[in-house]
């Protein structure tokens, strides 16, 4: 029963320990190249080598070392249960990230900005539009729609399956989206990443948003048409664009995206998943999967989330 | 019963028909140089010349056009009673700046913004520090307090005299000052401008502060010493500051805060006076006046505020 850590390019220190400390009686063992997998029946996973998955006979279980499991995925994978990790602070701070995101723009700290580097004092009003449209009304959406409305901001979301939220106007289905996007002043894109939604950001759904609108991207790089949303930007059909992932990350020193003053650039630190909330979590499923139960947060691989 | 508005240096046509359709029977007329002013009854005032004063045998009244009186308490005005606008949707504004302000350097994204500049990509996790400190909790330092705690920030305030309001932790006195600033990540400053408040952000106080905390200053630039804060920003005493006033605006381009860069300026946009409930609260004070009662948001001379 030895759980494998395949978590690579970073430092483990920290991860290991709290997993040790969660299952002292047993086998946690961190991967390098090279390894014996033989005894392994669960993978803690991020970035994982695809050649990794056929080396592991007793398999068991997977989790991802996140709240996403697009890029494991796309992996050939043995046919076991994944769970996701599903934080409550990476919620809170995903909610926290958003929140601040719009402000920046909705206060105009953007334009105060580029007005810094030279010296202009040009006053204007906040932004008085306050109605956010979030695309994907999981876990994370509905955090980030309850801390929105709990200021003031009015919200709709938009999701595959029908949903019932209050204090949200939901609309479902492909055939409602522009609907919904055709008066927000700040769309959010909190989708997974599956074949319908990559590239939902693109220049088409932009011109169904009012001129002068603004996108928060935290979900995956993918989903934004990066050529599209550079168009968007020139020509004012968007003033601004928070994005916090990238189709390549980190983002290429040459990529324009650096140099187009309305985008709010962050290097992925929307939510960080946070050891001690994930090592309970992933200490659970083990000794849950030890125990012959189902895993705790598990995903429907046929939807892709 | 003459109404004299005395808004120099804007565009007021907005000002006086709102004002002028309030009160359709009563003279409502606009300051210039060498209007006969012998009727004048009211002033509404926003940097009117000191000369205009003793040339109002008349007046009864004096209003403030914005929610300080600073600067009219500065000038040697006739003895009549003398009002501000207590605005709500001031007070919403004001809440919204310092909110986002706040998250500006909680979520890193000033330093994101100059990663951005030179193209790097250097993930940290947002700053966990929740502890806002407020120094005045006036009508906009509730309100300001009101929204913090709402998000989940914990809320220290400090006035004068002893408050008592839910959820914040009051500080009342002079000499308890510098007790509650010592474990505060934001200090935020809403005090009116007294001689007892002028230079109160300055060098003593920001040492009594955490390394690397943040001050917002939303009330006068007289309140803060620049030099001191310059200092204090260069040798990593403080990280951060939002600054929206200052003790000269337009702020003069030759000054070195347009440089530091981890200042967030604005051109003293954070609560911008809102004409139709301001002229609302106006016209009733002028009428009041007639009939003989007493001014709404009278302000008490001897104190400044």
């Amino acid at each position: 029963m030895t759980l494998l850590v395949v978590v690579p390019d970073r430092n483990n220190d920290k991860l290991m320990m709290k997993l040790q400390q969660l299952l002292p009686q047993y086998n946690v063992v961190l991967w390098r190249e090279g390894i014996d997998c033989s005894e392994v029946t669960f993978v803690l996973a991020w970035n994982a080598p695809s050649y990794l998955w056929p080396q592991l006979p007793k398999l068991l279980a997977i989790s991802s070392y996140g709240a996403g499991v697009d890029s494991l995925l796309k992996q050939s994978l043995p046919d076991v249960p994944i769970a996701r990790i599903v934080d409550p602070q990476l919620a809170d701070n995903m909610s926290d990230y958003v929140l601040h995101a719009i402000g920046y723009f909705k206060l105009r700290f953007s334009q105060y900005q580029q007005h810094k580097t030279a010296a202009i004092w040009k006053p204007r009003r906040a932004k008085t539009g306050t109605h956010v449209g979030i695309l994907g009304l999981g876990n994370l959406g509905q955090a980030v729609a309850k801390k929105l409305s709990s200021v003031g901001f009015s919200v709709s979301g938009w999701s595959r399956s029908e949903k019932n939220i209050e204090g949200v106007c939901c609309y479902a289905g492909a055939e409602t989206l522009h609907k919904m996007v055709s008066d927000v002043d700040y769309l959010v894109c909190l989708l997974p990443l599956t074949p319908q939604t990559r590239g939902i950001l693109n220049q088409t759904l932009f011109q169904k948003m009012p001129i002068g609108s603004v996108i928060v991207n935290v979900a995956r790089g993918e989903h934004l048409n990066e050529t599209d949303l550079l168009a968007a930007l020139d020509d004012g059909q968007l003033s601004g664009a928070a994005l916090d992932v990238f189709t390549t990350e980190p983002l290429p020193t040459e990529h324009l995206f650096w140099q187009q003053p309305n985008i709010l650039l962050t290097p992925h630190i929307s939510a960080v998943t946070n050891i001690d909330s994930a090592c309970g979590q992933i200490a659970d499923n083990y000794l849950r999967i030890k125990l012959g139960k189902t895993l705790c947060n598990q995903i429907d691989q046929s939807l892709g989330y």
